[in-house]
């Protein structure tokens, strides 16, 4: 059919592919890539990809449809190639949590070894933080770099943190903006094409997935993890990008920082070989698969962040984008410390609560043009299976003005126990899901 | 929550609604009120409807939920009375057809009784017909009226058969012209709500539903216009209006006419005491059942179209809407005639291609801007069950320009058949339907 405005001769109406979803069977390749082309023109309209989206929400996707409408949205953007590089390179993708520094310390571990990271990010929003937020804590340190200057990092330093252009997958761009208030969101193949979209437009060679389920993670139960897991793991082979993923637990917050600054100060404690168990497992974890897909299986990690080398790399890396690695971290202007009640054994802290008390605190945004307090967060002092005697310090609220710590200390009320028990431990990594 | 632009407060949130009909449970009365509303003032946007619409076409919506959905979008309008005129009142609403003329013998009939009938009607769009494009073949009438010339008609009268106004379920409006490019048109709850909403805002104190089945119906199998039918009946007993429907074959068209000019001439043949059986029976069929709604169940419906009573009420219906009902109808400038091959008997004459045949002809619009020919259509000289001698006129393809022949001639192709046997005769009317 032909457009009355534009003249333009259309392949397809939207309305087709639509009720082809909508009554359960698989859109056609040529008119799943029109749709989304289409949409990408604005001559399919947001009410239209809205049904579209309602309809794959409770329809599902084959995972070939899945293929080629990631492929689809990758082809409404540019495409970058690391291929000039001449090493391998590699990158990791979180699902989102509370406390989640993993990229800062992951990022520089793996380039240490001469695998390059190009860790393209986002700012948070709600209760998860964004990778680029922490990093602003650091004075100077800029996110956004030309694809000259990333291309020269990677060469160079070999790992690079930095704010995604929008030039990748806009289709994603103005999709995910509609799934927000449409009650779409929660599609798997949605979600899973959304980020692998973005991931292999970035032209990594591999990629290894931070799947995260619980309470502070986008997915609640490990049954739905699973399967976005497995769906991304699925779409990244499809595509000729190597990708594991690996299911790990959001119950409680990761590590004893949340917020920005905070986070930074604890991740540079990993690199210099400290630093919280769970923090330096994942981490370790993470970059072990990272290395092994870039061909490096046996790769000693631990080493790298005993004997400095990561820590050198990450010095490298904030330098090279102007921030200065030896300065001192904005502190906050106010804290409030809760004491524990009684002697025990802290058996729950849940990262939802501690994520919403963060973000009450000035730690993250309610809208996408909001600023965030970089001093703002929670101090953990104990997490679950720690024993902590009557009167010792809890966690502590960080703020800039203390008229926040109200609502934050309601944000956390319930949401930990001390008893008499230590919990059973669980280990952060649950399963891992290869191609 | 409160909205940043206008500051008013909401209170519910559209991505909740949505949720809650995803997700499979029923929307809370007060929320699905808001949102019907909030969309009438543009504050829910068009692609939160349709994500809805999706969730609701695919999940389903409970009797309690139609209900008050439809209630919503009776709220967002105007709601007339009737109770003023002195007499009660039916009206009749038919889910469209290929050859479908019944209002027009229908609503005089009945009105002849002493029984007002507001008959609101609207325009047609693709294959099937509209009431008030046939009526304007008539030379002088006219459609729109005011509500104090429709009350003074219906006083006078009887009967009324006009351009609905635009105040009425303004929200039905707005969410049909959605629901059509959003591929959420055949929810059975959205249809029934449209319809429904309509008819009971018009105030009337009975409703009589002809819901059809078939290739020239909107719904194709007898079951979905079963559930269409059972869907509207318990909604307008559940809104205080006394509705019954009854299910009819739209496999064929109705009576021998199909057009503007050529189905009001049909529908004076009926009013005259003549005119194709299939019309009469439907006609009769639908008039016993308003008569004994409006509490006639005894009247002799026949009898009125002997003895010229129906007639005279037609006359001074479309007199009254300045039409002259002696004037001679607009007559095509160019017709063309198929006859039988072979002779046997006609046993299959297919609704929806001789529908969009006469839709090509000129009869019908594409888009609702068009204008329609008065004067274009099809004249069957045969029905299925009728036996044809070999070179025996089968049907006359009227126009204004012989160059639409050759696409309407091809609509029609093979979709007619003689044979040697007769079929088996079906009655118009298969099922009736009651609160």
């Amino acid at each position: 059919m032909t457009d009355p405005d534009t003249g333009r001769v259309e392949a397809f109406d939207a309305v087709d592919v639509i009720r082809a979803k909508r009554d359960g069977g698989a859109v056609p390749e040529d008119a799943l890539r029109w749709m989304i082309d289409a949409y990408t023109r604005e001559y399919v309209s947001d009410a239209q990809m809205a049904a579209f989206a309602m309809a794959v929400l409770l329809n599902g996707m084959t995972r070939d449809e899945i293929r080629v409408m990631t492929d689809a949205m990758i082809a409404s953007g540019e495409r970058m190639s690391f291929e000039g590089l001449g090493k391998p390179t590699a990158d990791k993708h979180s699902t989102g949590g509370v406390g989640d520094k993993i990229t800062l310390p992951l990022a520089p571990l793996v380039a240490s070894f001469g695998v390059a990271v190009p860790q393209l990010s986002g700012r948070g929003l709600g209760h998860t933080g964004g990778t680029l937020d922490k990093l602003e804590s650091i004075p100077g340190w800029r996110a956004a770099l030309t694809n000259d200057e990333l291309f020269a990092q990677l060469r160079d330093v070999g790992a690079v943190i930095c704010a995604a252009g929008t030039g990748l997958a806009p289709a994603d761009k103005r999709l995910y903006a509609l799934r927000d208030v449409t009650g779409t969101v929660e599609a798997i193949p949605l979600i899973a094409s959304s980020i692998m979209s973005k991931k292999i437009a970035e032209g990594t060679g591999a990629l290894v997935l931070d799947v995260k389920f619980g309470s502070g993670a986008f997915m609640r139960d490990v049954e739905r993890a699973r399967e976005l897991a497995r769906t991304m793991v699925e779409l990244g082979t499809d595509s000729g990008v190597a990708t594991t993923a690996l299911l790990t637990d959001m119950n409680t917050p990761l590590g004893l920082a949340i917020g920005n600054a905070n986070e930074v100060r604890e991740s540079v404690e990993v690199l210099a070989g400290g630093g919280p168990a769970d923090v330096v497992e994942l981490t370790v974890a993470l970059a072990r698969e990272m290395l092994a897909l870039a061909g490096q299986p046996e790769a000693d990690v631990e080493e790298a962040l005993r004997d400095g080398r990561a820590m050198d790399t990450w010095r490298a890396m904030i330098r090279a984008q102007d921030g200065d690695p030896d300065a001192p971290l904005p502190a906050p202007r106010e804290t409030h410390t809760v004491t524990a009640p009684s002697s025990g054994v802290v058996t729950r802290l849940d990262a939802l609560a501690f994520g919403i008390g963060a973000w009450r605190l000035g730690a993250g945004r309610a809208r996408a043009q909001d600023p965030v307090v970089h001093a703002a967060g929670i101090d953990l002092h104990a997490k679950p299976g720690d024993e902590v005697t009557a009167g010792q310090p809890l966690f502590t609220l960080l703020a800039d003005d203390g008229a926040r710590f109200a609502r934050a200390l309601e944000a956390v009320e319930g949401a930990w126990e001390i008893g008499p028990d230590a919990p059973t431990p669980a280990p952060i990594v649950r399963e891992r899901i290869t191609g």
